[in-house]
Parts: C-alpha cells; structure tokens; sequence
C-alpha cells in the first residue's frame, strides 16, 4: 500500500485517512511518513479542548468549528474518547452529532479510542497532530477527557488549551487544581445557565490569585540550565510568561458567550505569537517536541531488549530465586541495550 | 555518612529515616542499600488508599492505623502529598493531627511532597514503600491523592488498595471511573451520612456490572505472551482474578463503618494471599516491580545520553535548522546510547 506524500500535503482527505490509520496501527509505514512530513508541521493552530465527561467538551467544539469556518479557516478534530464502556455511549453520541459537518470538506473530524489505560493513547495522537499539520489543516481541535498525566501530554501540543468544567463541582475543583492550573490558557465554565457557575469562578479567580506562586515559571524552561531528568517525563508546554489564565462562561448548547472565549482564545494566541519571535521560546518548544519523541523511541528499544531472547522471562526468574535484585538487573539491563 | 544495614533491617528508626532522606535526595547511596535490602521486601501488608482532597483519607487512614495496632501489628504510613499551595494547607493540618500516634514506637508516619507535578515523586515512593518493607513494618499504608498516572504506579506497589469516595460528586464519578475501576478493591463512600450516599454506592454498583466486560483481565498479566510494548509504560498490578471490589460505606470522624472497613481489606487479603500460591501470580508481580525500576533506568540513561556534551542542544539546533527531524534524532540518540 503506497501512500503519496505530495498528495497529502495537499490535504488529500484519503491519503490522511491512509496515514492515521498506519499511526492508529502502529506500523512502520507511518514512521516513516512523518519523518518526511515534519518539515512541513508548525503551521497550524493547534487548540487544546479538555475537561471531564459531561462537562460539554463536544458542543463546545462543534461551536468552535463553526466559529473557524465563518473565518474561511480548515479545521480538524482529534477526540480522544475514553474506551470505557461507561462514559463511552454518550460521547460516541456527541461525536455522531458532529457529522452536521460531514458534508463540509474544510472540516475533518477523528476520533481516536484510549486503550482502557489512562490515557495509553496519547503517543499516537501528537503524531495525529503532526500529521494533521502538515497536511495544512489550519485549525486543529484536540479534545481529550480529564487531566491524567497523559492528557497534560497531549495538551502540550496545543498552542491555547482550554479546560472546560462545569458550575457546582464543589471538592473536585480542588482536587483538579494542581494538573489544571499548569495546562490551562483559558477556563471555560460551561453550563453557566446552572447554579453555582459564579462560585465556581469566583473559586478559579482565587485559584488562579494564589496559584501564581505556585505555577511552574514557565520562563525557566527557555534555559537550560533549569533542565532535569524528571523533565523527560514531565515536560512542561512551554506557554507565553506574560499569560494570566482568562475565565469564560458559555452555555455552549445555547451557543451563548462563544463570542468572548473565541476572543479569549485569540487574545492568547497573540500573546502566543508575539512569544515566538523569541528563538529560545520555539527551542523550549522544539525541546518538548524532542523530549516526547525519544522518550517513546527509548522505550521501544527498552522493550525489545526485555522481549529478545526472554531476557525478561529470565530477570523474573533471578528475582524468584533471590539471586539478584530488580535495582542491579534494571542496571545491567540498561547498560546491555547498547552491546546489541 | 553511613548506615548500618543490620540496624535498618531491625526497624532503628534512625536508620530508616537515614534511608527515606537520601532516598528523596535522589543520593547514589539510596540505589546502593535498596539493591541490598531489596531481598528483605515482599513481607509487608501493603494497603493503598487513594481519593481527591477533602475526601478524609487521613481521617481513614487515622482510624486503620488503630486497628492494626489493636491487633499488635506495627504500621508505617507514606503520605504523598500534593506540593500545590491550595490544597496543601488541609492536608498538612490532618498530617499533624495524625500525630496522636507520635509517641507510639509501633507507628511511623512520613509525608512526601510530590514536585508541583501530576505525581512527580511516585518514583521515589516506590523506592520509600521498599525501604519501610524491608526494615520489617508490618502494615504500610499508601496514601495518595487523585487518579493520575503516577498515582496508579504508586498503588501498583499496594495489595489492596482502597478508592475513598464522597456523595454528591455528580458528574465526577463519570470522569474517575475508567482508571478508578481498574486499581480499586475496595471503595470507600466516606462522610456517608452526607445526602447522596445511596445513589453514590448505587452508581459505583453499576459501574462495577457494567464493567465486568470493560476491566482488563488480570488474569492475561500472567501470560508471557499477552505483554505488549505499552506495559512498560501501563503495567497493569497484578491483582487475583475473582476478586470484587466491595463498596463500603464510612463516616471515618465518627469511627463508623470502620469494623466493615477492615473486614473487607482482611477479605481480599485472603483472596490475594490464596493468589500468591501461584507462582504465575507472584512472577506477574515481580514482572510490574521490576518494569517500574527499569522504566526509571531507562530514563535515567536516555537524559544522562541528552545531557552529554551539549547533545540535547545539538539535537534542537537541527530542529531549528530544519536538516532533520525529531524521529529521526530520536532514533540517532537512542541508538547512539549503547556508543558510549
């Protein structure tokens, strides 16, 4: 099966549908496809959607698709559902309901299923997003649920992120705080018809007031000296300093205060812009485009070493019989990775 | 600075805390006694309990500290406690109350800050949960806040591990359950006198007849060939097959359902321990310690590769120049790992 690079950079919806298949897949095809395409990534704005099920993520998008339309932009959509059969019935819904676009070839829609992990996906969807970039989508929409380690990853991919949630949420605001704080550009308080939506701003605004000690210095990712190895799990997205989270409420199923978050998000996107004329702001971002590629490519090849010639079957059987320790074979482990 | 092995190993609080601080430090000297001790581990009950904020995990965790003493078995407790300024106040006011056993040489409490992070520190915890096991405490109880990532790897350590839910969380339960079902045991519905306890068991009811299908089977962790490349990442715990999680009703500040509490901890630790008399069972476990120790190696390599002679650097300047791409320098480097 051939697949015709020049025919996807020119947004070939058939050769796209081709390569996310090949990344869904896994197959080397598809590596091998986004090596060439990644010179042609950077263009688009990529918008982060995330926040729990229920909360509207989806109507909200589909607002946001017509928004983009309206303006003559391309806009595709990356839905990372859960495969939990719980939530999983009322998104598939939201996700068929988004078809209204179906017949608009400016707009592409994709919805990718986790692997019943928290969020075991997601190394797949930020080449989702590359490919999506080069094929010259203008707009990418990515919509992700909750705020797992995972989503954070996924959301860094994102230019703006914005973290939906909904009135009268009492203790779970606090216990999404820490995640949330550090991903999203914009909080959007959705279903701001129900009762307790000013409470629930008023508890962001605090949030927010208090949280600025707390926020990570983004400014500090541009320097390498700030650099540690704990970076290469946890990243952080490098977003403009200058940036303070802006609070917007909707009631997206009335298609009310749409107006002021596409305002809100453009407001970031230009603080955005104005950020990357700075060369170390693209290398802190290039940087954690790097760090999440190796950290997948090194453990591929952790993983075959363990699977080649049972390595793994026999470093249980060591620590069965107590002749070794886990600490001194994920050593030895590691050091023979290179002697093949 | 030295440590004085045979005295770690003879529960000398000294020592063990000795051990924890150059464990947190991240210090050579921590690696060198855990590859010692480690033959020491794998005797201790290890119980899990993990939920958001304001849940009353500390207040649980109170009241189980007391029935184990009751019953003369001695108990240390790790506190992972989100370094975030919002909820951090609550949190460490419990943390001193759980004083009250401060003067009882059977009890031995320790809190960790996680690093600003969704669960930075996890990987130290697995390291802090070894160390209290070899020096021979009876009962260790794990506490950790939320569902992310990293606190799943933390309960992967537990063998049983307690869910501590609120009632009236509403759209919540939604959002936790796909990773929530796949670590809990056994859920706690504590402030159960609050409205809404009913309908909390009763989703949670629900939620678990549903997702009989949904949950991974555990049982295909015992099987060479069921293991994939993403378990290095998402290594399931190994938990017995024909456990049920029990839910359990508490209002932990008033001692109620406490005795129902341990009962069902006590019940799957018979269910769990029947588990063990397979040695298919036990080698899946030392299978998911011994991934989560070659996980951190790996990265520790990988970043000590990037941090080499400017290689890091190196790397982003082609990005920027655009004469490769991050696969391929990914490739480069895992590849060149092995060179040196």
């Amino acid at each position: 099966m051939k697949l015709e690079i020049d025919k996807l950079l020119a947004r070939d919806v058939r050769s796209g549908a081709r390569l996310l298949r090949w990344i869904d897949d896994g197959v080397a095809e598809a590596r091998a496809v986004l090596k060439v395409i990644w010179q042609h990534t950077g263009r688009a704005r990529v918008i982060g959607i995330t926040g729990n099920p229920g909360a509207g993520k989806s109507t909200l998008t589909d607002q946001l698709i017509g928004r983009f339309r309206e303006r003559g932009l391309s806009v595709a959509v990356v839905a990372v559902d859960p495969s939990s059969p719980f939530s999983g019935g009322a998104i598939l819904g939201d996700r068929i309901r988004m078809q209204e676009h179906a017949n608009d070839e400016g707009v592409f829609i994709r919805s990718f299923a986790t692997r019943g992990h928290l969020g075991g996906l997601t190394h797949t969807t930020t080449d989702v997003v590359h490919a999506l970039d080069a094929m010259g989508w203008e707009v990418i929409l990515v919509e992700t649920v909750g705020v797992g380690q995972d989503e954070v990853e996924v959301q860094r991919l994102a230019q703006t992120t914005l973290v939906v949630l909904t009135p009268g949420m009492g203790d779970e605001v606090q216990a999404i705080k820490a995640g949330i704080l550090e991903i999203a550009d914009v909080f959007v308080v959705n279903k701001a018809d129900r009762e307790g939506a000013d409470r629930t701003v008023r508890e962001l605004e605090q949030m927010l007031e208090m949280g600025k000690g707390g926020r990570p210095s983004l400014g500090e990712l541009m320097h390498h000296g700030g650099l540690k190895a704990s970076d290469l799990e946890q990243a952080d997205r490098a977003s403009p300093d200058e940036w303070v989270p802006e609070i917007v409420k909707t009631v997206a199923s009335r298609n009310e205060g749409i107006d002021e978050l596409v305002a809100a998000i453009d407001a970031h996107a230009e603080v955005y812009a104005k950020a990357c004329q700075a060369p170390e702001f693209i290398r802190a971002r290039l940087r954690q485009e790097f760090l999440e590629i190796y950290r997948r490519a090194l453990f591929a090849r952790g993983w075959s070493y363990l699977m080649h010639e049972d390595h793994l079957q026999q470093i249980v059987d060591r620590m069965l019989d107590r002749s070794s320790d886990p600490y001194t074979l994920a050593e030895q482990a590691v050091r023979a990775l290179g002697s093949r």
